[in-house]
């Protein structure tokens, strides 16, 4: 495989393809995922254009050696890991705007955009690409993840928002899925096939993204509740006013506690009820509209038992009262005891299922005597459990396993997804099998097997690797 | 092809195969389509469960007989054709409601099903599917063609609201592409594929729907402008307001004037200038929202020149208002004359290229001499073209199809589509390629031979068949 790293040197240049073992080990492990492999690749290949990875996949071809697509590194579920070892390709260098067309709403940006980035660059048009995944992230991730965040009850998830990519397939022929439509029904929606498929299809290399308009005005509400059973039957109940709101946070009475003791000096100011607790951000065109929501939804709140409101009443309040919400990662990561691990999953569920799975998962999660916390996206039905344990301990690791193993055959049971907004990666091949059985998943290895027939696109995640596959077997954690 | 035919009813049950002729006429050949085949299904199968049509995938793949499904009979681009001859689906017996869960905002319904009827049995529970094509069409058609209609602005089109499909595969194997929750990131997306995959890919058999809460208050107000380009620029003023109208949708001169002169007596009591007309709807939780969106629209319009408002002061002016957009095809087919047929297509652009590409197209059918009308999706950069010939009229026959090719390319060089929302059939095969290229149609194609790699599902759509494939050649019109 060196051999073949060496020819992409060769190819592209030296300067664009890295061995520095510090670099490798930074492509091939994390931290913060739950899935990590002992494969590292043999190489990092920093293309700056399409071209180039084109040719890394003619090359790579030619030599059965596998490529894997980088992004941000953030994969909690080993999406990057190279299990197989093989090359990957870091979009470090692909990070630009190509073209922004704010009167058609929509820009094209190279995957390794960070999104945070996009949205400040486009501010003075007043348009945005309304997701809100990990402010690391970059746009190919998201596309490949099909991620969404806090924002998805009101805008959708990263699906929705994606007109076009550029691919390069496994032999190196590069395609752009569709034009630059808003909308279209002229033949098979590969756009929408590529998004998710966490580059086991082709290797996207750029990607068309429609816009939203960046509401001019914003409110933010924060509701207590006894139980979150209460707060999410609160939230339907908001859901099925009709109510646009622009999120709707679930944090349970784990994650207050650790707010209040350890949020930031502004979010400490505020003495936070230590219960199931809704987040609530509204939106819109005119300052009449957004008042007029959020008392609707004080109303709609009241016979769910409220403990305690707070209504922002300026922009440093909003910002104070959803710093709360945005901090739960990190207050969390900073309470972590040395050389300890979070265990940090996802599933969806139809929303009337959603108290029912949490107040279950959380409930497991605690009979281990661990720190067990959950925040979820009430709107869609989707949670996250966090689990804090030491990975030293196998009885430990074990025990949190089997947690999220029931906690994904709940949310199968109640008709859910095992992963809402984090993929499949390595973590949950068995998990998509129960979710989708035998035969729905052979279709998509159909698919695989034909877009890819040496499957060395990013082999080792969403499906095990058929017997005899050209992807060079190594060790696995 | 009978006997396989008569292998299904010995299955199945005489009573659900049908050989008469005018049954098998009315399922290959229908007026409204401008792509019809002189090929003829040998009998049209009317199962009653997804076993049922698994059976006769399976009877038909050992026969090599092709299976083309059947919903409204609506399409315009022959999508329910048999060119290559074979067997017809059709899903009127399975029309029901299989499982409504308001709780969940989703229903499970067959693909027979009328979405005027759907959403009739939701009313109760103030949930919708917030789609709007055809009256006539079914969940099935409008899956399968991945359809919207004016209410795509605020909601989007079919694939944004289904939440998963069970087809039929060509062998006859039954997968479902997706449990129930709202969101997910798990596998690759085959719902997305199948839905507008015109049947080719699968034959659907089940649906599960997002349905919208229906708005408690709405609103509709009727804008003239001297051009189209005034109305369009109006439009895009609003569409970047952030302001969240329903529809918002265009009707140029031509159709104006036969509104005024033809429309029904409602609509005829509104004396209508005959130039560029924009038709608003809005919609919301709160009659202050409505008010505040109405007033600031109408200050956006201002600077472009209108020059006539009609804003309704109730329900009852609303219908009216509304009406005279929605009676634009009916006015238009009541006065073809006897004989003549209506040629009407789609595309869709880049927002700010709208204006351009309807002003061009439709000058190029008036300069026919020919009757040319136009209705506009606005927010989504779509528009119809309605040309009025005589299809005895070889000459004239040519003239337009020469139009409809033009207005295809044009929509092309503006980085726009072929469809916006009719889907390929046979009539856009060749668009399709000038849209996309070889190497991205070609992906299509493998994607298509993975899945039926005998190509008997819907053969003849979406692409040309493959030299040697297995449905058996009939004449082709």
């Amino acid at each position: 495989m060196v051999e073949t790293a060496r020819e992409i040197a060769a190819a592209l240049g030296d300067e664009l393809v890295s061995f520095d073992l510090d670099d490798i080990e930074r492509h091939g492990y994390s931290d913060w995922s739950s899935s990590n492999s002992s494969g590292r690749p043999v190489a990092v290949v920093y293309p700056k254009t399409t071209d180039d990875v084109s040719r890394v996949a003619v090359i790579c071809s030619r030599h059965d050696v596998p490529i894997v697509p980088f992004g941000a590194g953030s994969s909690i579920e080993g999406s990057f890991s190279s299990p197989y070892s093989g090359v990957v390709i870091d979009f470090a260098h692909m990070d630009k705007v190509i073209a922004f067309h704010p009167d058609d709403m929509d820009v094209v940006v190279q995957p390794g955009m960070n999104w945070v980035d996009l949205n400040r660059t486009m501010e003075e048009e007043g348009l945005f690409l309304p997701l809100d995944p990990s402010p690391t992230a970059t746009v190919g991730g998201m596309v490949s993840t099909n991620c969404s965040g806090t924002n998805a009850f009101r805008y959708g998830t990263m699906k929705d928002w994606v007109i076009n990519v550029t691919a390069v397939l496994a032999d190196g022929r590069i395609i752009k899925t569709r034009r630059r439509p808003r909308k279209t029904s002229a033949g098979y929606n590969l756009t929408s096939l590529f998004v998710g498929a966490e580059g086991t299809l082709g290797i996207i290399t750029e990607i068309t993204l429609k816009l939203a308009v960046v509401p001019k005005e914003t409110g933010v509400a924060v509701v207590s509740f006894p139980t979150i059973a209460d707060a999410a039957s609160a939230a339907t109940k908001v859901i099925r006013s009709g109510i646009q709101v622009a999120a709707m946070e679930l944090m349970d009475d784990t994650q207050m506690r650790i707010v209040n003791r350890h949020g930031s000096e502004a979010v400490r100011k505020t003495k936070w009820d230590e219960t199931a607790t809704l987040f609530l951000k509204f939106s819109g065109p005119t300052k009449e509209g957004i008042q007029g929501d959020i008392s609707r939804v004080r109303e709609l709140m009241v016979p769910h038992s409220p403990t305690k409101y707070f209504f922002a009443r300026n922009k440093r309040e909003e910002a104070d009262l959803w710093a709360a919400r945005k901090e739960a990662l990190w207050t969390m990561t900073s309470i972590k005891p040395e050389g300890h691990a979070i265990w940090s999953t996802d599933v969806a569920v139809p929303i009337s299922r959603l108290a029912e799975v949490i107040e279950l998962s959380k409930k497991d999660g605690e009979k281990l005597g661990l720190f067990t916390s959950v925040v979820g996206h009430v709107g869609d039905g989707n949670f996250h459990e966090a689990l804090m344990y030491d990975p030293k301990n196998h009885l430990h690791k074990a025990a949190v396993k089997e947690v999220v193993n029931r906690m994904m055959g709940r949310a199968l049971e109640m008709e859910g997804t095992v992963s809402g907004e984090h993929a499949i990666g390595m973590g949950k091949i068995q998990c998509l099998m129960d979710e989708l059985g035998d035969d729905t998943v052979e279709a998509m290895r159909l698919v695989k097997q034909a877009l890819d027939p040496k499957w060395l696109l990013n082999p080792g995640k969403v499906f095990e690797l058929p017997e005899g596959s050209s992807a060079v077997a190594a060790d696995r954690a």
